[in-house]
């Protein structure tokens, strides 16, 4: 299998272990002659996501690393009126979606040959990780900032992974882990071309719950932004398939306190630039410097919809409002909720629109902090 | 639809609004003509559990309070040369395995038109029973015992139910509950009829993942007992249907700190005795009082199966195992892993046969505690 640098297009063979390019851009996956995904490529007898597996190549698909994540219940809501999907990708194996990406990026791992790797995470893509390596036999070292809390912690070192604690932001954990991986393959969900390919399955699966059918538009949490590259590579499938007639418009929904890639999609610039960075409470989606920056905003803009940013107060109202409807998700997911607050009643979307969201991490993980939120709520 | 006495057989009318018979026993639901569960009879549209709708009835099943839980991942492992199958029925909705029971019993309120209830819970299931209620519109009290942890407290506190703490034990606990329902309707899981008939599609799901098989034994974390009963259930339907031919060995598993079935199962006895209750870690499964003891026992029996008790070391060493293969699960969920040690080790199950075990709660639940039990272990 062949990468290629998503910026100057250099080609390299993925048994080079090279994780990013030599012009320091990020990689992607080559698939070369692989069909894009039709409903007849649909293999029904397989367990959660891997009824795509025909769009997610392995060199021996018989041992790939997999708890049958995926095919997560999609549940229909109305939000003022609008008619709102909730994907319910929370209840993953690990308790957020970032197992999707997690099980085709270390099957791919295992194909390779490889048995340690390095990874850095402020909580969810640490704790699947760490969850996958244990199935596949491959040693594994999370680097987290020192601040992370002991309950995230414990999670990823239940699995036996081991864990590197790092002083300083989350951005000094990142160089951190890349240091190391002078002597170990860094397998940076971030910077893996793979990664994005196992999210896309959550796609897929709105597609065939809403009857082979694309929706209007999608809210997602983005920091990185892998759930917004996700999405763009499965309906880009689907379009290519002649499955759906449009793409959906993308709304990837951003922390005020931390929107490298809203102020680039509203100064209309092409990659997000520096940003100053204040705590919120949408810590997973607290990146200061997104690695894919550019990708995201291209299919931001391709698809015709934005990059809308939130208070802290509009994501904690959209989490109670959650609750109140029966979903304990993470603070951080709760900004989908705070965006159907404010499509549905600015508008933005259309009044007969299906609109879907992801809801990606669950409450559980963050229990104390929720609980502290309840006693002292973040003001306007 | 009707109930009846599972002690005496006195028969009566749902809309009674009766929580147990007038002779003090819990009552069973009498479901009349309803062929039982068969391949044909599955609605491979619906999502999750709801596949098995056939042998849910509800009078308005298109208004049934659902979050599309259940067709959980099977997972298939390895355990000392022992054919294992882990069902992650902690990716429920709430994390945990109640869910199934909870949206059959809530969407039966619903059909009765009920519109505030009380339930009493050490910790999942009134989580369960919140998240159900908020979903259903119906007001929700639950009766936690004061000890119960923050943690807990918050999931349940957050979908809008209100919290009752209860000085004293879990005991207490019921007792305050039934008293606070001479004004409100007991909505009790361990009471209900209903709710072990939503817990069987965990067996219907086994049965159907296993290729249309029943599994040779099937391992159940048992306090008060609902998965065997709805384990029961399920595979008496299957046998009735003749699409299976014997029924699977049920091994029921209790702690030893709080192990009343596992006693009276020792002694040949029919229902369980007062029993000496002291601290386990296994803290879902500590019920010294099974309301239904008799028909679990009953169950048990009929099998071929048996109950069996563990130290809190065994299930502690069950956890860490458990953990290290990529399952993040309550304490009290790794009593299957301890029972798997000991019949792969001691036999008790062949060496052919093919085991079942059900994953009950997500350790996410439990992070704080489980720290805690990693600074020091539960001594032999």
């Amino acid at each position: 299998m062949m990468l290629q640098c998503s910026l100057c297009g250099a080609a390299v063979r993925e048994d080079s272990l090279l994780w990013r390019c030599g012009c320091g851009a990020p990689f992607k996956a080559d698939f070369g002659g692989i069909p894009p995904m039709n409903r007849k490529r649909i293999r029904s007898g397989e367990q959660g996501m891997w009824r795509y597996g025909a769009s997610l190549p392995l060199e021996r698909p018989e041992e790939k690393v997999s708890f049958g994540e995926g095919w997560t219940p999609l549940v229909r809501e109305e939000w003022n009126g609008m008619k709102l999907f909730l994907k319910l990708d929370f209840a993953c194996p690990t308790g957020s979606y970032k197992d999707r990406g997690m099980a085709y990026l270390v099957s791919r791992l295992r194909d390779q040959g490889i048995h340690e790797v390095i990874e850095d995470s402020s909580g969810n893509a640490g704790a699947s990780m760490a969850a996958y390596c244990a199935r596949a036999g491959i040693r594994c070292r999370v680097f987290v900032p020192s601040y992370t809390s002991e309950g995230k912690c414990v999670q990823v070192a239940s699995y036996g992974a081991e864990l590197e604690r790092v002083p300083g932001t989350r951005e000094d954990t990142t160089r951190a882990a890349e240091k190391a991986a002078e002597t170990a393959f860094y397998a940076s969900h971030n910077w893996s071309p793979w990664f994005a390919h196992g999210i896309k399955t959550f796609a897929f699966e709105l597609w065939e719950q809403l009857g082979f059918t694309a929706p209007d538009a999608v809210l997602l949490p983005a920091g990185q932004g892998s759930l917004v590259l996700g999405c763009a590579l499965a309906f880009e499938e689907l379009l290519s398939s002649g499955e759906i007639e449009t793409l959906p418009k993308i709304f990837a929904l951003q922390p005020k306190n931390c929107a490298p890639l809203e102020e680039a999609f509203r100064e209309g610039k092409p990659i997000p630039g520096k940003v100053r960075k204040t705590e919120t409470i949408a810590e997973g989606i607290s990146s200061a410097e997104p690695v894919r920056g550019r990708e995201v905003l291209e299919a931001v803009r391709k698809s015709g919809g934005a990059v809308l940013s939130f208070s802290d107060r509009e994501i904690w109202d959209g989490f109670v409002k959650l609750a109140r409807r029966g979903y304990f998700v993470e603070p951080t997911s709760a900004i989908v909720a705070a965006a159907a607050e404010r499509l549905s009643r600015d508008g933005g979307v259309g009044r007969r629109d299906t609109v879907a969201a992801v809801l990606t991490g669950s409450g559980l993980k963050g229990s104390g902090k929720i609980l502290s939120l309840f006693a002292s709520p973040p003001e306007d």
